[in-house]
């Protein structure tokens, strides 16, 4: 089959890729569309030592599923995490931190870029036959946007400033400022800064934001100066939620966490069926957020693409 | 008077150093007995630039209060942040993170290792006539061993991992223990692991923590290693305490933390009260952790002795 391949930190189209194999209780899966996130970028870069067909964030069709045949057929999402669901991190509930989980293009199991994937039944879910490709493909990371409301409590009258105005940054604001609370963003680039504001989101620059004016911070940066900027923003007994995962180590002044007891949260992928309720009542936009398309074929060009400073969402199909 | 002087990382004991002046709503308070503690060896180390006399873990006797009389002569033990009570940090409840506060021995106001001291009468706190001064001067460091419940909701069924078996990780060991939950210490000396197992706590080398093995560790190694022995510990969607402030930074991966989920919370000062009340109880040992006891004219010694590997508390007095 077609599709994407990284090997050694090298990024290939190839038309001679195996097929995956189903395992009891998955289905196989014919990609529609898929999306290119950050830290596919990354893993181009090292971040995480893969060798297959990258991509996580897609919509498809189920083409077989021998132990649920029901599913064939059906328009799907899929959570990227399969875990075994017998040990004791899976049986505590914490199913996507199991530690013999495979993730999907990125941890033991090919991936989206590719005609074809595999995954759990229990992974999928329908989409709703209102939701159109374009919008479906953006579960996975409005899931992950998600994931901060159900890990930090917000509340109205907090002040909460998104760092990084990209793919994820965009769309964590846009799901935050559903909570009521005081949402700014901090967006290097000024039109970006005027995209935002038009849509009633405050946005700010980088170097504008205010020391210790923000309850909680979210780094949407994907850089490692990510944390020193949420630090310098955050005000003491205040929360930075971290999104962003690339190669390597940041210097962080713990010590300046202590006396300030600020609070850190390691943020990653959060649940499907409400990010595909908010599709369905159309009350977070996401259309826009594409800005191109591109085939398998050219997925190196649009991998350029999407690491292009400022870049909103690339999109792949066969 | 007499006391121990910091400047450029040095330390002195000199006998002419000026009385502190007393302001509006402030008390003179003569120093019984004062306890070393690991902020003070990170001053000296340059951990914060300092000028002045260091120490916040005393017990003394009210010596004049103009503004409130009925002070003098009482035994008491001090707060040690001096807020400035106006501000919108204040006004919020977070009168420990007032950005123009003074802190004992440590940011703009003389310490405890002299003969007097100086501290608003709002951060006194009379010790009761049962509680010895040998046990009223770790009310300090009890408080902030007390600050990471208050932070972090402890349930009887969750392992609780704390690092380092010092000064304050023996403290945070005891109140730990306490909450009912499945408290293990690590500790590099055999000697104190001996010592905690006799006093019924688990105790385990440091190279003998399994990995993701604690729902929640606290950091009380006083070093920057700690972080990374805290990371490796802690289970996915675990937290982290750090309780270690010490000059420098640490390289920490950020990104593992992303995908683990973990939760950091950096906890300092907590409330006096309680503390008070564990000491009044009887029912947190502390009289045991007392190493040595020298006079202020012995205070280099006195920090020498304290800087030693595995070194408990050691008191000053005038």
């Amino acid at each position: 089959m077609r599709g994407l391949w990284l090997e050694e930190k090298r990024l290939s189209f190839r038309d001679d890729l195996a097929g995956p194999p189903a395992a009891d209780g998955e289905a196989l899966v014919l990609v529609r569309l898929a999306g290119i996130c950050g830290t596919d970028l990354e893993l181009v870069r090292g971040y995480y030592p893969f060798t297959g067909v990258p991509g996580h964030e897609f919509v498809g069709t189920v083409e077989q599923a021998p132990s649920a045949p029901e599913w064939i057929g059906r328009r799907v999402v899929g959570e990227i995490n399969a875990a075994c669901g017998a040990c004791a991190t899976c049986r505590s509930g914490r199913r996507t931190h199991c530690p013999a989980r495979t993730v999907l293009g990125i941890r033991g199991r090919a991936g989206a870029f590719a005609e074809r994937l595999t995954l759990p039944i229990a992974n999928l879910h329908e989409v709703p036959e209102t939701v159109p490709d374009e919008e479906a493909v953006f579960t996975e990371p409005l899931a992950a946007a998600l994931q901060i409301q159900a890990q930090v409590p917000l509340r109205a009258d907090q002040r909460v400033l998104v760092l990084g105005a990209g793919r994820l940054g965009t769309l964590v604001a846009r799901t935050l400022v559903r909570t009521g609370a005081r949402v700014r963003v901090a967006a290097r680039l000024a039109a970006r800064r005027e995209q935002l504001r038009a849509a009633g989101v405050d946005a700010v620059a980088p170097d504008d934001v205010a020391p210790a004016s923000a309850d909680v911070v979210v780094d949407c940066t994907g850089h490692p100066e990510g944390f020193a900027r949420a630090r310098a923003a955050v005000r003491p007994r205040g929360t930075i939620v971290l999104k962003s995962t690339y190669a390597g180590e940041a210097p962080v002044n713990l010590s300046s966490v202590v006396v300030d007891e600020i609070t850190v949260v390691g943020s990653r992928c959060g649940a499907f069926a409400p990010a595909l309720e908010l599709l369905a009542a159309r009350v977070v936009p996401v259309r826009d957020l594409v800005e191109a398309r591109f085939p398998f074929a050219r997925g190196t060009e649009a991998f350029e693409e999407a690491a292009r400073p400022g870049a909103l969402k690339v999109l792949l199909e066969p």
